[in-house]
């Protein structure tokens, strides 16, 4: 597979409001992100987001009750490193500003603008823009600002500072999906030498500290420079870097001589060093549809820019792009982020499963606060690890977390082996999770049967709360009991000394092997169907006549009690255990599931369409499975949700990548044997990934009536590889 | 029947805690209360609380959602009246008070209390404090404080004023039975004359106001006095009235020559007058346990001290006695203290049911926020008739406030076949209720059975949330619906054209007739009880080693996730549906469910034993009833619940009465025959009571062996009187 070029520009993005633009085209490298404001007329006082820098606020109830989630947590909205202040030698402000062409190199990470920027008197001139964000060095962001002259050719001074904010009171919008305004930090700011500034920036609450540089970098020695003269007609450069230090780390790095090695030129260098590596190791070509092959190289992207690096932060709902959701890191992580990560980049995947570890000391007193006496219960959305949810029926009560971080920790040492993980974090992680179900659950005899049950929960679908026996959540703890049996027969494989290490022996397996048996999964004898909750199907549809299009998204039009009480679903609930679990069920009982549960969602979470994409897919209902690919793989570039100004829809990124690979490939492993099933649309021409499994990448490449998988590095795999249900031997090429 | 003297003093009551004798001995009459603060050391600005005076502010929630409740309204805890200056001449300042002796005399509603009072130097008087609070002239009260020499026997400055509150910061309780701090009216004041000096108090929000007046009636002229010359060893006596005019009224009345006719002797009078009314109608006597038979008559003498007469006020769960609960009127209302208005006093029950009547164009618009297109849902929770409830769960979602309300009306139509006030008002709050439920619910075919089905609801119970088909909620609303057929057909004999009022014809009626035929209620084939809900016996029941006493009340010690997820009841809920329609169930089955239920409440309601004893009564176990009865008639007298000093519990001083004469007379009235059973319990020798039903006032008289009705005022009754089972005729008596 040869690794082309791409390009995202304004013609291929639906939408042209700036704030909306701004989010598609922001830089982001783990550590923070730069939206892509308008240098000009864009808002100074927000635009920067860093992994973690977080403040805190009292989280106010309208009748408070015990154990609710104390505090907000909301990212800071940090100052636009982008803003520039120009003006003419005769002080006309540049202050209207018209961005012309845009260019994302999806290949080296460079984003260069074009501006036509006026003053109010009408003088004109030609902004370019060209920046580029550290990858290696994650602390650096450069941008050369180019001027050329337009109806005015004179004199043209340009200053650039952070802005600092100014006072700004908190917002609360009726739409839980925005964010909250964080309480505005302190900034402290000083001049190192003429050409440095250096801003100091204090959360008050939460006691956070990050140190910011902003440098010029050409022409040397003039941070209040001379006025550039445009009467040459030739283009003027200026070039500018930050450094944005690490949160909560003092930095003793000398400024200076940094900056001397992060020219745009360098910086550029390290990005696209980065880059060709991201696509070396998740190349993905799409056949038969550029505007498909450019969107999920975009999600891609997104997805390698949002992810925090050093196992203190993780991906946010909106990564870096936006501070949407308030920067809170939810079960997206796990279920439609992570996989990406765990199939093309163990070490990456490691790290954010290493922040989950980090917290589970908060979600052990968590689980105290909920009265489970063992075990933990990690938060439904926070960033340092508290609960921060301020609504429980929709946030703590989903409890699957817990199960979808032990799911997540399985997955990732089915595909590395990494057995040091699981001893140093991942079994602990396991077993924590497990008793907490173990104790939150309880015992029920129905008839000759006795199950284990699990009460008032809320599934993934959040139209339906605090019900029983969420078919999800079930299955899911099952799987969490599983693991831990699992898990353990593999650490007592090196040593069967390390059980003792968590207090346990081996007869404490046989009672999470009998709780794993017996937990009820719901089914309706009826419809032939697993049946999302006990009584989800008892409930009413929802009605004709409050299903016009301008009544979507419900939340938005409807008090949760008149969502709750009918038969409604926002996203794949019950389908997204049929994903998980393909050995579940029969081909005819996941047609079944997938024609009623379809029936009754809306699609309203931008988590759901990537899993009807992929079971359409498995069903063999390809022209089903692009349909719904097409919305997941374009969300943002068409901007489906009509929110993508508050950030990227990240999960939805991570859930086209599983559309194409567990969907289109039929992807899934399962007993050491790693499964492939050609389901390409008819639509598509072709299909080429890359994925590691184990220490071997297999280059995945699938037409209308071929699936060849090859290794193109490591060792000939030692696991079973099935391509349409039958054993290959694997080729390795070079 | 004799009526005899009670008085309640401090030796009747358990606690001696200011807080909570402020509340046991507070005076009002419907229109205002005045709590009985110490007035030397007591608390100025809070003891005055007038019904239906509120200020609203906006409810932040931690997430907020569309529909959600907007605005807090609580009720303005004013100034105390009661608050005098006291200093010797030489100006050392009485602040130290001990309450010796307190009298309230609940036949005259006089309440006589004595102080000894002392200086920082150590100076000791006596001071006396006679107060009454008018019940015709209901905006007046007087007080007359009475000060004797102690090892002070010398001059003394007497002063008085209402003091106006000072700044205080809004409070939230994680306790949710508290009050919030309303914000401060804005209070303005001024000397009419020397002796009277008047006080303009207006909200900011909701613009209501109020004029108050406190003026000296003796001595006159000197509001401002001379030293009393306490060195005769005799009493000397001041007495001073304080108007509290109506809200949102222009007083135009003459202050000056109101007071001259409200002197503490006059308005003595007035409530004695006043109060013989009261005992004559519902005089009650309790043979056998003198505290017992004091308890009830305070609780009856509270019950009337609470309630708005005017139409355009109600009982706020803690009546005006304290502002618990923020003053709001619940659903307490209707089920606890209405009936015994309805059958003592039929005016005062109109009034209150005229209150709700004038709520219900608020309560359409509620039902259309909640996604219902037709018919009202009345709030949960309000002063003004809006929704307040912050917590929709335990709030909103208990919308069977509905079917409460409707039942209230037809207890009240069926006593006093008031039929103008159905035509007027109460038939089309049964229509509109009506109607919120057949939009609300919806049809389901299960086998071969139909049923009509509410969704997401919560009943009574209050530790059990969201839930499908509550028992309750399905059997009073199924009455609702049969409530709008049988008062359709009373309207039609008076008028076959008045049913076009409503929008109706007779067909309609066969709707309503349909859907309560099918309204579904649910029952446990295996247990042979009705179910509370369709889940509520499939969850675990609340752990032994999270029972001990010092987790109750288990709200304030757990999160609701924590409660919701057990079978743990607060109070009655199917047995609630069990006493309002005795009909339903076989004594068997009674049993079986009393039983069942009994073990999974934990009466953490203060609405919850008056049930339990009623229907302990009922099934014979009157050792049971009369255990569960005398914590509900002295609950507040021993401070049960740990609460009062937030406020009585007023819904519990209506439940007792019920007891009495729903358990241990066994009355209910059923097709137009009126039921009495004698379950009186052996630990009492008799119980007399008066109710008036129709025209007719009754006097029910039980020994151990008898149960006499008689006719003592009014005709002899055309209805049917039944006695342990058989009819029996009446007769009058003289």
């Amino acid at each position: 597979m040869t690794l082309r070029d791409y390009h995202l520009t304004l013609r291929d993005v639906s939408d042209q409001q700036p704030e909306y633009l701004e989010t598609v085209f922001s830089l982001g490298n783990g550590h923070f992100g730069v939206r892509a404001n308008d240098p000009i007329s864009g808002n100074p006082i927000a635009g920067t987001l860093i992994n973690g820098f977080y403040e805190t606020a009292p989280i106010t109830y309208g009748e408070a009750g015990v154990g609710y989630a104390k505090r907000h947590q909301t990212i800071l909205n940090l100052p636009d490193l982008r803003h520039i202040h120009v003006s003419t030698s005769s002080g006309h402000q540049f202050t209207h500003s018209k961005r012309t062409a845009v260019d994302l190199d999806l290949g080296t990470g460079e984003l260069v603008e074009h501006y036509q920027i006026s003053t109010d008197q009408g003088e004109t001139i030609m902004m370019g823009v060209k920046s580029v964000i550290g990858q290696e060095q994650t602390s650096m962001w450069s941008a050369e600002y180019t001027f050329t002259a337009g109806n005015y050719a004179g004199g043209l001074l340009v200053s650039k500072s952070i802005a600092v904010p100014a006072e700004a009171e908190a917002i609360m919008s009726a739409d839980p999906r925005k964010t909250r305004m964080a309480g505005l930090p302190i900034c402290e700011t000083e001049f190192v030498t003429q050409d440095l500034q250096r801003y100091h920036v204090k959360t008050r609450l939460t006691k956070q500290a990050v140190t910011m540089y902003l440098g010029i970098l050409l022409p040397h020695g003039q941070l209040l420079q001379q006025p550039l003269d445009l009467s040459d007609e030739q283009p003027h450069s200026l070039e500018y870097a930050v450094y944005v230090g690490t949160v909560g780390k003092h930095n003793t790095i000398d400024p200076a001589a940094m900056f001397m090695a992060s020219s745009l030129a360098s910086l550029t260098d390290d990005s696209q060093t980065f880059w060709q590596g991201v696509w070396n190791r998740s190349e993905v070509s799409v056949g038969g549809n550029d505007e498909l092959d450019l969107a999920i190289h975009y999600n891609i992207f997104q997805l390698n820019q949002a992810a925090g690096r050093d196992g203190r932060t993780n991906i946010s709902a909106k990564g870096l792009s936006g501070a949407g959701y308030e920067g809170h890191y939810f079960w997206d992580t796990e279920m439609y982020m992570l996989p990406y990560f765990t199939y093309t980049n163990q070490q990456m995947a490691r790290q954010l499963l290493v922040y989950r570890y980090q917290t589970l000391p908060k979600a052990r007193e968590r689980a105290r606060a909920l009265g489970v006496d063992q075990g933990a219960l990690f938060a439904w959305r926070t960033i340092n690890g508290e609960e921060a949810s301020a609504y429980f029926p929709a946030g703590t009560a989903q409890y699957h977390i817990d199960a979808d971080i032990a799911y997540a920790v399985g997955k990732y040492f089915e595909i590395t082996r990494d057995l040091d993980f699981v001893i140093q974090c991942g079994f602990e992680m396991v077993l924590e999770t497990a008793r907490f179900w173990e104790n939150f659950g309880s015992w029920r005899q129905v008839g000759d049967d006795c199950r284990f049950e699990f009460h008032t929960v809320t599934g993934p679908d959040e139209y339906t709360a605090l019900v029983n026996n969420n078919y999800y959540t079930n299955r899911l703890a099952k799987h969490n009991f599983e693991l831990v049996v699992e898990l353990a027969h593999q650490m007592m494989k090196r040593s069967p000394q390390l059980l003792s290490k968590f207090g346990m022996s081996e007869t404490d397996l046989d009672v999470y092997q009998n709780l794993a048996d017996h937990v009820y999964l719901p089914y309706s004898n009826e419809l032939e169907i697993n049946e999302q909750d006990d009584s989800f199907l008892d409930k009413p549809r929802w009605p004709a006549e409050k299903s016009t299009p301008d009544n979507f998204p419900l939340l938005l039009h409807y008090h949760p009690l008149t969502i709750y009480r009918y038969q409604v679903a926002k996203q794949a609930d019950t389908l997204l255990a049929d994903y998980l679990f393909p050995e579940d069920l029969s081909a005819d009982q996941l047609k079944r599931e997938y024609r009623y549960y379809e029936g009754v969602t809306t699609h309203d979470s931008s988590l759901s369409r990537s899993i009807f994409s992929i079971l359409a897919a498995r069903m063999g209902d390809t022209e089903k499975a692009y349909r719904y690919f097409m919305d997941t793989a374009r969300m943002d570039l068409v901007n489906l949700q009509k929110n993508t100004a508050d950030g990227l829809h990240l999960a939805n990124l991570g859930g086209s990548w599983l559309a194409l690979v567990a969907g289109f490939s039929g992807f899934y492993v399962q007993d050491e044997v790693v499964h492939f099933a050609n389901h390409l649309p008819a639509e598509l021409s072709r299909l080429t990934y890359r994925m590691k499994i184990a220490e071997s990448v297999l280059e995945i490449d699938l037409t209308a009536d071929n699936l060849d998988v090859t290794v193109i590095s490591g060792p000939i795999p030692t696991y079973g590889v099935s391509v349409n249900g039958e054993l290959i031997s694997l080729v390795k090429v070079s």
